[in-house]
């Protein structure tokens, strides 16, 4: 039987607030068998922006992303909130490594078309390589995966981080039985947006055309959703929507599943 | 026989100006057998720094590394930098792996006292560990050194890249027979420092006292050279300060031995 890996995408909304990063990285730390992180931070790449006088302008959820936009968020990215994590995991005695995809060219991707929506910089997920993290896995490193892939022309690619996460759980469900948990500030996939408690607890592909028609879930839940069947159909174990706080408990948020 | 592992330190200078980055990885492509990449980055941080109007204090050659300032080298030297060299590198077909000292915990400091000078977030080289990085460069994967540490609590320390270059000379020694080189603006240690020809192409303890008694060799060249003999009496085969263009040239440079 392959070993277990955990791999947790967390928003920046929690990387960017030290007290719920801390917590989370606690709870991390916990987590039984192998893991890796997935992190964003568009928050504090759009505050340097900021700043420094750029710009920030975002479709459908989607960073357009110039030249100088793209210096910001690798340098916020890759750097400040990547080697921050990596330095405070170090200190709960999790070995981390910080990767971009250019990083022992784990994660390759191909700059998105200039049309209809010209985004820039912003790369759609072309090869995952996967098996010398898998091996450094497996001496207990645990990689932590800024949302930056590369064209293997010299470019860095602003790549969403939750498709980061999906496409690396799918690499890694080769070596490893992979469960991918998605970090929000929710507690699940709600049946009713105003009611907190009202998690939906199980989704398949039969109930999710069902709520699909009811229009109980939508807009930016469709992609994360759609992000999950796809990497279940890849070979992932399991995929959860659950709150930050809540990475440890059992049986919370919304567990996604082919059957 | 251990493997030749070549590991070179490049100074801000070079990196930072694209054509001469260009030219530097080129020939660091070229380089046979195992190899490594050292970087500073200080000009980029210093003109970050001014754009958010951080100032910015340099005593003998060291920032003065207060925690905005800290934020500012570890978004240049850990982002911009180093993954620009990152993926440049892969587009040359060199398997580069980006790293501060947190990641894997291959370099850990302790934050320099401070007095005389608080210097703040500046870490002094502790503990090496490099046993995970040699096993990945017998893989072809090719390191490339940030000059940034970290304390094992959680905290990233600002550390001298020249200084990062020869603790992991030193500990590569321990598995490859390593060659040392400090690319810098000119050819070498020079007899005269108006003379740009007069390269000094040997500098042993013996000479090294000459040359010091005789105020040939001062100033911030010291303790590139003090550092040298201490890699040399630490197992690393041979330093050699030499210009960025002359990575390739067989005995370019000053070469460092002890004896």
């Amino acid at each position: 039987m392959k070993p277990t890996l955990t791999l947790i995408k967390v928003g920046g909304g929690v990387v960017e607030t030290p007290p719920q990063l801390k917590a989370l990285l606690t709870q991390f730390s916990h987590i039984k068998g192998y893991k890796a992180l997935a992190h964003g931070g568009g928050r504090s790449a759009t505050v340097l922006a900021e700043k420094l006088g750029i710009n920030t302008q975002i479709i459908n959820g989607r960073r357009i992303t110039d030249r100088e936009t793209l210096q910001v968020v690798t340098m916020v990215y890759a750097g400040l909130v990547n080697k921050n994590i990596v330095a405070a995991l170090q200190a709960l005695h999790i070995n981390a490594l910080g990767l971009t995809g250019a990083d022992m060219d784990y994660m390759q991707s191909t700059k998105r078309p200039p049309t209809p929506i010209d985004y820039g910089y912003v790369g759609d997920v072309k090869k995952v390589k996967a098996d010398t993290l898998a091996q450094l896995i497996h001496q207990d490193i645990v990689p932590i995966l800024a949302p930056l892939t590369h064209d293997g022309k010299g470019n860095l690619l602003n790549t969403n981080a939750d498709t980061i996460a999906a496409e690396a759980a799918k690499a890694f469900a080769k070596h490893f039985e992979v469960t991918l948990i998605y970090c929000f500030e929710k507690k699940g996939v709600l049946l009713d947006p105003q009611d907190d408690d009202s998690v939906i607890t199980h989704i398949t592909p039969q109930t999710y055309t069902d709520f699909l028609d009811k229009k109980i879930i939508q807009g930016g839940m469709i992609p994360k959703i759609d992000n999950a069947f796809d990497a279940l159909e890849n070979g992932v174990q399991s995929v959860i929507i659950t709150h930050a706080d809540q990475l440890t408990t059992p049986h919370s948020g919304t567990r996604i599943t082919l059957q």
